[in-house]
């Protein structure tokens, strides 16, 4: 089963403060890069693989969604979630997404918000994307960007001229990567970006958009202490069609 | 006009002692990835963007291609490839990649190894690519991979544990980037990944295979001095269909 390190109490108790998750999806600086990512929402059956609290299937019945299906494997998070959406349309369910099984065809979006990292058969569960969407559907998500995962010591240096910097190594060598983020010993799967978009291309899906993001200079602007998240990227959010 | 560092005859002297140079195709450690990725040549017509000695151009005639066209800004490169290639079905042209006009729907195969990085106007050269590929063709390419490119600072520091590390730094800010490399002040021009990749998409290309490559741990078995190469990638390399 996949590390539920959502429902450490010291892990919950840190990513509940965090501005993603009081403020929702405006509270995190790289939704609006991903929000230019997706289709068209009217209409559409919708699975969202790491729901949290359930912020992006609440979005995307607003934006006319018929359908909303909420997958995590977190007892809080989906406890959460229940409490805070009252819509017939939209559904959570408990799933582990390393086994996670959806049904063939039935869905015009999948989308997944930072959660892909924790998954150790990632193969298998694109392999089961793939097929959960009807021909021309789409995947578009986001993963902690390889560069930001692969250090063995993951943390800002300074250059010679006192620039942040981020310490590559491992960057090829795929598999655990263990930090303490919010919890001591949470657990991340490395891979690289070449690996990963070939697993998509591999089971057939289209690449659409790839983006490294890190913070444009507009909201550097904004939030003078973001500066250093441009001198690599932190996360990876891809827009792919089946 | 690019930068025509391979007539700088201090870079020249140094070139022409790589093992690329001297040995051929085999003597780059990237090749066996990069044939790999190459369609059947068996009676298609090639271009190769910054051909340097030739090496490609005969290795693709010995495929059986039927025309090869190979371009390049050094003359000192042409000179030595023209000595070197008696085959009537291989010209070899002068050209500034940034201003190379192709014939539209000539080539089967567009083929660059590690050129692209000193474009400045990628965009443009990439749709010309595109125009001048039939629908099917191929583009294969490699090029400096950006986490080895971006640093201000480009090179191996030691972590905690003594591991190699690459202090990647400025990645999001493209532009370019100034190193000492077989001669001072060579130029190159700082994508990142994603950046790349969504041109390609934007013109129209399919991408089939994305390839961050570092040595494999077979070559690392043979060449234990290229161990850190697995730290980071060096190269990328790309395939698409138009």
């Amino acid at each position: 089963m996949t590390q539920n390190v959502y429902d450490n109490p010291e892990f919950f108790e840190g990513y509940s403060q965090l501005g993603r998750s009081v403020e929702g999806l405006d509270g995190a600086a790289e939704w609006a890069s991903i929000r230019a990512l997706l289709p068209e929402l009217k209409g559409k059956r919708v699975a969202d693989l790491g729901c949290g609290f359930g912020w992006f299937c609440r979005y995307a019945r607003q934006a006319g969604a018929t359908e909303v299906l909420g997958f995590d494997v977190s007892q809080n998070m989906l406890a959460r979630a229940r409490a805070t959406t009252a819509d017939d349309a939209v559904t959570y369910a408990r799933a582990d997404l390393e086994e996670l099984e959806l049904a063939k065809e039935a869905f015009d979006l999948v989308y997944s918000s930072l959660a892909f990292h924790y998954i150790k058969n990632l193969d298998a569960l694109l392999a089961r994307v793939h097929a959960a969407l009807v021909p021309g559907g789409r995947l578009v998500f986001s993963i902690e960007h390889p560069i930001y995962m692969a250090p063995a010591h993951p943390g800002w240096s300074n250059d010679v001229d006192g620039r942040a910097t981020w310490p590559v190594n491992g960057y090829l060598d795929e598999g655990p990567r263990t930090t303490d983020w919010l919890a001591k010993g949470v657990v991340k799967q490395h891979r690289t970006m070449g690996t990963l978009l070939n697993i998509l291309i591999g089971f057939g899906f289209t690449l659409l958009h790839v983006e490294e993001w890190g913070p444009s200079l507009e909201q550097v602007a904004a939030h003078p202490e973001w500066a250093e998240e441009r001198e690599r990227p932190m996360f990876l959010l891809v827009s792919a069609r089946k």
